[in-house]
């Protein structure tokens, strides 16, 4: 999975009709390793994450496991909000 | 998914029968937070999307989802047209 | 699905079986915004494709579909020869 | 599968159900060809692992077959604690 | 697939269980229409293959069928060897 933080939201009036109700953030990747923000895309929150939260990104097929729909097209999906993070030399509570 | 602005269009007349009567546009990918655009590649419209227009892209297994048929060998599919964001410190209605 | 020139062939004799009588290309990835040529890798040729063409291919569990085979271990697939082109800002026949 | 070395852990007191009682450990890619240290992510532990060890990673829809629960929305799974390595021209026991 | 060359083999005595008695080798990209050696990974040895040969690598969930098990957690699997490659202006037998 990969972390990332929500930067923003889109919408989309006209779309795939199984995607409606659906929450769409924008998230950028962040690299835990080095603390660099990457790329960003769009995923959608499955458990009421805000703006600026740091969460946990699950991509591909298993997305889809996270809107218990086998059949809505999605490929990213918020599934988790971190509150704390350790790492190996550091130990960080959020 | 990603964030894509429609760029083209292309047509083959030999190909997989399965692919027959789909709309195959060229989106290159848009990064929300730099900006910046990135790598173009092709994805079958499913919402009637036009050039120019920015969209939303499902990608892997989950674009076969949007064709409703589990066994057309699509791997990118266009789900929607964006009409708003929302980013952090910014606000733009498109 | 990405556009790729194809670029040669390989053979394996020693392989999974499942894989027997499959034509074996190797594709360059060629991003239509750019113009340039990206990585290259081997996809399965399903529409008779030769070397020079421009090719659309299908990757990941997508291009099991075009081999009719779930079981086939295929990962990339030849499905498309593209004949036209039109890109926002130009307009060409290949 | 990918070959990481665990650098941390995170928690999520927030998250999708069917994630409730995964260990959530943070690897960084190690590339064995050139010993450089790659990006980080979020992988579920399925085998005891502690940091600073080095680990085999699997990603995707394979990950989940790690859980056992075809359910869960996992793309990391740590598969194995890797304790001997031989490459090209080396001969290294870990 | 990719085109890789096996540099080495990894062991790990604690694995996920179904993982038992497959062989894990290292393999590093090789990208034939530039020559250029690029990442490493481990893929799961299917036909017997050796250190120092060129040999065709399916990814992702592919990699499980060459493996006629659906259930392991695998996503790279080595499915042939190459013993022939044709490129457009070369002519190669390996």
């Amino acid at each position: 999975m990969q972390i990332g933080i929500v930067i923003g939201n889109v919408w989309a009036t006209r779309k795939e009709e199984t995607l409606n109700g659906l929450k769409l953030m924008v998230v950028q990747r962040l690299d835990l390793a080095s603390g660099k923000l990457a790329e960003s895309y769009v995923a959608v929150d499955c458990v009421g994450a805000g703006r600026g939260e740091r969460v946990l990104i699950t991509t591909g097929s298993s997305a889809r496991k996270a809107l218990r729909d086998r059949d809505t097209p999605v490929d990213a999906a918020i599934v988790g909000i971190l509150d704390q993070e350790e790492m190996m030399g550091k130990d960080a509570g959020e």
